[in-house]
């Protein structure tokens, strides 16, 4: 396989921020704009979609036949998509071609570094995942050092055996910590033991595969997957990640929030009980203290991070009172907590993740209740709550999302960059 | 004058959902949307920035200064602005004609619906407020009848003081309550003793003035206001609303939050104090429950709704100690909910208004402090806090802005429908 792409370190979020605007006002859009535009909304339906017709793809992207025709011709010459012999019934119209993303077009090294484990996984173009290795690791163990050459170890099989004709568009990195979106700067990670630790720079330079890598929060990437993979049609999602602490990421109207510097999201650090615990943190009546991991062992008895949560879901299932009480009162405080993110963000869907999903039976009803309770009339009978779909990969398929991102923002950059590899042979 | 503009309802962001995008994918962009939206560009930078050069424009547009020439005739002949004889120097090249926005071209009245207080006023394109009036009104006495003749009696001659080719755009009101913004529906405004109070349509019907009437929360309006004309070039901004309750609006990334039906934002019911008072709302413990005025004149051992709040002024600033501590004790409690905002948001700025704004002086060093106890490292550092610079009037003025977003959305078609308007004699 050949590795490609610029190095630069962009934002996930290229083509939206160069239509959106700056201070005083939106920026104009110049033609060429429009056409790399375009190429991403018919990219993106396709990435997200799947298969379609060419007749369904101008319907839903609203331009006309010929412009879809026109583009599609573009990606395909970029390899992005393949346009195949089958063909679909179109309405009264004659059948239209089947176009369909070509997963080696855009392949996504996807990195996660989360509290009890390292996953890697290469996952292109369209969602397919080709390759995935989750490997367990005692907690806040390993050094930046450590971690950046167990993922080259496990990477290295995951990229030897893409197809030959393999694009590698980057690299995607879910961190549980508190990561800066510009360059994937770790500010702290508690449960990694990590404080300012570039980790994007170091993976960069330590797997030397010569493409981005972009590193972001957990929570936040656990966001992006349940909305481009997990519920189609929501627009406003949050997704609630229960680790060690909680992080929340946040999907406004479609787009991601992030805030000024992609920190957003610290739900789990805001003050719900000021009579409550202290929190890792160094506050007291976090909102992490009263319902993470540590609350849920401490009322359960039990101690022993990863295990003991295993040993709560047996002992929960085996009818152990203590412990069903213990999880109810977590699920109360997760609802109250849940309750104000409802309030404050009007979303249509809360999705919970992490130890949260693993728990869900038992803790439903105590969660749906707090959270009844807390909730605006209006906004309240919006909101559904759900366990996360996609599950413990969640953050995982987030990763590879954000890069796709990039790629669907400026379909030419990366293939173009793919091709002048080729001819270099290799990065 | 003359009343023009289509009647339908529609959000303020109507450009941005055309390139926007919708549940599996951003929406191509067709050549017609591209000139309105590059027709939105240049009049957003000049409704924003004031008179600028034509060559200042094409700069901060990223357009050229043919396709800028172009799109200024289109506005020109729109009436949206006017080119002036004057000229700037424009570094090496010839002087650039001066350019700048026509209020007459596209003027608002603009309503709020405060807590103890009525306020109109006309405010054009530009943001040039030509008239106000704003009338105190014992709370919760009147109802959504009354209102709306109050508002027809206070408009009238404001709107006979227009210039004669004046446009109105359309009716922008701010109403202290959980506003639906499909539709401008009124779920609930405590304050004003309402619940389930289509105002929008009744405002509509009641002054007859044939056009939109689009309605929305005060808080999510004063942040509009702040963001839009009270500090420029700041793209997260959170603006804190004291009136009884506690609300707040929230711009992310240099658009408004508003949720799923826009009832984003109801900061005021997050929990932050299981112990604490209860709350209007039915629950206990809400931020506004500890931090908002009744809790403050409770505290202060007055009672008495805005008369209470200026004594409370007075008395703090002839150095009474019970009410400094009171002041300082509510100071805390904002201080502490703020930093919540700031964790989940990571904005620049939070702008404090309402009887906060009035209160400033006495709850900094409270609000300031209690606020650096909550917040991360890394979002606290980037987070500044300070009073709104627009002051009472912020609601209303974003109330203007609400409506201006649509022309701005689509120049051509309010315009056009002045036209006709204009050629059928009146609307």
């Amino acid at each position: 396989m050949h590795s490609v792409g610029s190095p630069t370190n962009i934002g996930p979020d290229a083509a939206d921020v160069a239509i959106g605007g700056d201070d005083t006002g939106r920026r104009g859009v110049a033609a060429d704009e429009l056409r790399r535009h375009n190429l991403g909304a018919v990219l993106e339906r396709l990435h997200r979609s799947g298969p379609m017709s060419r007749s369904e793809l101008a319907t839903a992207t609203g331009l006309n036949r010929s412009t879809v025709a026109d583009l599609l011709g573009v990606l395909t010459e970029l390899g992005l998509i393949e346009q195949g012999p089958d063909t679909m019934p179109s309405g009264p119209g004659r059948p239209s071609p089947v176009v369909q993303p070509r997963p080696e077009g855009a392949t996504v090294l996807a990195v996660e570094l989360a509290v009890d484990s390292l996953a890697v996984a290469t996952i292109g173009l369209g969602g397919a995942v080709s390759n995935q290795l989750r490997v367990a690791r005692p907690r806040a163990r390993f050094s930046p050092e450590e971690t950046t050459q167990d993922v080259a170890k496990l990477a290295g099989p995951l990229l030897d055996s893409l197809p030959m004709d393999s694009v590698l568009a980057g690299v995607g990195v879910a961190v549980v910590g508190l990561t800066r979106r510009s360059d994937g700067f770790v500010h702290i990670a508690p449960n990694l033991g990590w404080r300012e630790v570039p980790i994007a720079t170091m993976l960069e330079v330590g797997l030397g595969l010569g493409v981005p890598v972009l590193a972001a929060n957990e929570a936040d990437l656990g966001a992006l997957a349940e909305h481009r993979r997990g519920h189609a049609g929501v627009r406003n999602l949050i997704y609630v990640s229960g680790e060690v602490g909680i992080g929340a990421g946040v999907i406004v109207d479609d787009t991601p929030l992030l805030g000024s510097a992609g920190y957003a999201g610290e739900a789990g650090h805001t003050l719900i009980n000021p009579e409550g615990h202290a929190c890792r943190c160094g506050a007291v009546g976090c909102w992490e203290a009263e319902a993470g991991e540590s609350a849920l062992l401490e009322r359960a008895g039990l101690d022993g991070g990863i295990a003991g949560v295993e040993e709560i879901i047996a002992r929960a299932a085996a009818g152990d009172r203590r412990t069903i009480e213990a999880v109810g009162e977590i699920g109360r405080w997760l609802g109250l907590g849940i309750g104000n993110l409802i309030n404050l963000f009007n979303p249509e869907l809360v999705v919970l993740g992490g130890m949260y999903q693993r728990l869900y039976a038992f803790l439903e009803a105590a969660v749906v209740e707090a959270a009844r309770t807390r909730t605006l009339g209006a906004p309240g009978r919006m909101a559904a709550i759900a366990p996360s779909g996609l599950g413990q990969d969640a953050p995982l398929i987030g990763a590879a999302e954000l890069v796709l991102s990039n790629v669907i923002a400026d379909p030419a950059r990366v293939a173009g960059a793919g091709a002048r590899a080729l001819a270099g042979g290799g990065a």
